[in-house]
């Protein structure tokens, strides 16, 4: 009587390759990208690591210039989030640290705070309104698609916070990087931020950018 | 005067290798998937027969446990739908027969009843309202996305009725499938959905499941 | 007991007129439509018959023109389809009925034979590539989305399809009404098409046009 | 030399309620809900209150059944998340607390442990396969859209965590609920889960179900 | 100091060959297309040229039957397009010169008029309402998806416009190739059309095709 | 004879009332916003002139201080793109004429140069790349969704151009106005960005900034 039930699920289901397209496609890094993610892994080498992430439990090395770190939880290091339109990341941010302004070109974000007091902001291109406010351990703030926003700590203790992302790989352009960080002419950079020469001499010698 | 006029028709229809990914693409299923689904079949190889399905004129077998089949044309079976955000099946309910509950993760669902008398209904996440009805020949009903639902035969003869999703690979998580036809140990099944532990061996039993 | 579990499901669900938004938005034609159709109908309002069509029973009416009918299933006929991306219909074909070259702008279909014979085809852009076969019942032919395309009843029988659509309300542009049911001038409608005078004017004639 | 430089400004942003549009779109819940989410409130009216949501910060009340509580920031409760394909919600699970088998019909999850030890897994439905691992602090997991998954607490003290979701008002379909909350007659139950009339009687009693 | 920064950049960016999956994903013709576009070239290797197209500057021949050319800057001659779900072309239309009516499957236009006077409309899949008017410098009008449009030169001078489309590969289906310029079958023509034989063979002759 | 055909027509279209929410969708700014655009105009209201937009064809005015000037053709303006994922918008740039760093938050941009010479470029945010090029008459350059990007007249002579982007309504976020046109306290500008303090406050005063 088992035989023709197996037959009737292999049926609602078609093979196990096929249906796998629906339920999830885990990243194939070996293989070319597309415009929709990776390729998929074969179904039959998925485990539930693909789809387990454990490094956002280790604290992120905030000794640098900006004292802050983010942890990427994106499609290359977490393959099971490959087609399924979200990721998550891990701040930390220790006192006086800071987020630079930036933007994810292609994603909302959703922050949470795990621990510590973040000053958190983002502005608006419809009408240059500056929307922040300081949270605090529980709060979270939603940063819409593509607006520059910036976090930075508040208050006197480590601040630790997670973010989620509407795309698999939402990437981040922090304007200070594309700015300051490459070989970008200054006479461009001035011309096109109305910042004068000095300061963005100062700053491209700060981020390692030439020209 | 024609050779001009066929230069301009290929400019505005550019190659048709290019063009026809905007006309359709005809899965490739020797090619691993993405997350928009199949690769394209060389164009010039795609004939008619890559968009027409014969095997939904034959009656599914239902000499099963469960009286019913159901007969999928999906992009493996029918690759002509790959990329296109349909596919369709057909469904054979005999005397007593029954689909059990269950859900299409990403599609939403018309059932038309082409024969025979069918009980369907599916139950909303929102407030756990049930909607359904007794429905005869040439009678549709949709099923919203992702919910629960189930037909069964009530009427006296063979019931016969054609599926459409908005999937070109819906799939179907059955309910007693995903709880008692695998190795997901008894303990859990019974921890999350407080089924008892006798009714969970006795389903594993029927259903294959072990654990 | 009871009720903090209560207490529980309530959060879990949120408000039923809130998560009504992700199980179904069931169309409320009272209300101005939107891009992605119409707002939705007060959930508490909503019931099983919302979701349930019957007269796709009811053959159409073939006497006419062309000999054939088509029923819509769609959103203004069939309110709980809104917003889930697909809709249905009936065809009715006499023997020698037609439905005249045709696209859908914005939709694929899935054509399924219920009785008689059709002729069925569509037409490439990429290089007017002509895909067209006979289709007896129980057979399935797609047509890619916004592709010219025919049917028509190739057998000594009446003929019955249906036809499942990537949109809630898909729509029909048949070229024959677009060109010769409306008030195009008869001067543009040649100069855009090389018919000749007397074809536009006969057919003007034919199809209500004027001008 | 200001105002030609703001009339150049206006001429880029066009008026801020148009532009609004892009940049965000706030609930409205005092309009009818649409397919896309709820109109947008007057961009003038919008304060960063609206993208801040303060409540994740307390614990869930897990004095209940299922020793176990969800507190939601979806867009009726969050109205910044309309719009925007994202929101979020904390877990809080006391020892030998679980969160029930359910799927959320529309939306994928990944799933944050901010403390304790939870058990979480999914069943494909492809083939039925279980993946589930018990996660800790720090710890991770994806649930690909509309899969039944799980959550309990393996460990010895309260387990937290966050979720995000990709639906600003993703809900859920908890399979407990849908089964035996509601009035779907016991005999529709049985015939469409094969679970056995005592079972399905004494969890309606537990449920709150009824026929 | 710089080195811990780069650290916290190579992290905010992952590698870049991940992130580049977000930004752009320029076309690699060498592999075959998928439903969503063509696979990412190796971000190492595209350069600026790959966003850029010169030939648009280059009037199209119009010595031609239609008197008119169409120069396309799709994926396929324009790779930096790919994925990002736009593009655009250039029509040249001499004196008495003419587009004849067409569609393009999955896109919306928009033409803007930069030299001479064009006529232009489209005709509605609602009602078969007609939507023309007579272009001139500096204009611009949109056509919705999928639906019947038409240009001409109505003026005493060549006339160039540019088309930017919702596709980076909208195609084009033109009524008269799409009926004559293939091997349909003249009696499936004139069914489908009611077009009479005569003018059936006649426009086959013209526009090359048989049968 | 023709009634019948005319009953056959409408069944086809169902009501132009309904249809309209495939082939278009009008704005009507008079009523709210919604997540996918505006509510539709009412469909008999709709007249030619919605899909037609004359203001392209007049120069912008560059008595400014950045000697450019945008013109937009978005849904506000333009009402016919509403819902279309399409608008266009006009740039005249005089000698020494620049458009500063800016970004559309949700959408891609193809630039056509018009008449004169436009140095345009834009930077990655996977690896801070940049990509620019001097545009001349007739060149087109694609702008990636999100990414940071700039123009200036690099000739001798104005310079025009046309932009189409992915949006019906794109807006546009500029660098200078985001940090130096609003009230953002200059001490957070100025720990989210490394510029000094002298800077900031010249930029505030220059574009109407405070705080």
């Amino acid at each position: 009587m088992l035989l023709p039930l197996l037959f009737t699920i292999s049926l609602l289901f078609s093979s196990s390759a096929h249906a796998s397209v629906l339920d999830f496609c885990v990243a194939d890094p070996s293989l070319p990208n597309g415009p929709a993610g990776y390729p998929c892994k074969n179904p039959a080498k998925v485990t539930v690591d693909d789809f387990v992430y454990h490094a956002l439990g280790i604290p992120g090395n905030t000794s640098n210039f900006i004292k802050a770190a983010f942890t990427p939880a994106f499609a290359p290091q977490f393959p099971g989030v490959n087609g399924l339109g979200i990721s998550i990341g891990r701040f930390d941010i220790a006192v006086d640290g800071v987020l630079p302004l930036h933007t994810h070109p292609g994603a909302s974000e959703i922050l949470f705070v795990v621990e510590g007091t973040i000053c958190a902001g983002f502005i608006s291109s419809s009408a240059n309104t500056v929307y922040f406010k300081t949270l605090y351990k529980g709060d979270a703030m939603v940063f819409p698609q593509g607006l520059l926003h910036f976090l930075f700590n508040s208050g006197q203790t480590l601040a630790t916070a997670i973010a989620s992302f509407t795309s698999p790989n939402p990437g981040a352009q922090v304007m200070d990087f594309a700015l300051f960080a490459n070989n970008l002419p200054s006479a461009i950079v001035e011309k096109t931020t109305f910042l004068d020469d000095a300061e963005v001499k100062k700053l491209k010698a700060v981020f390692g950018g030439t020209g």
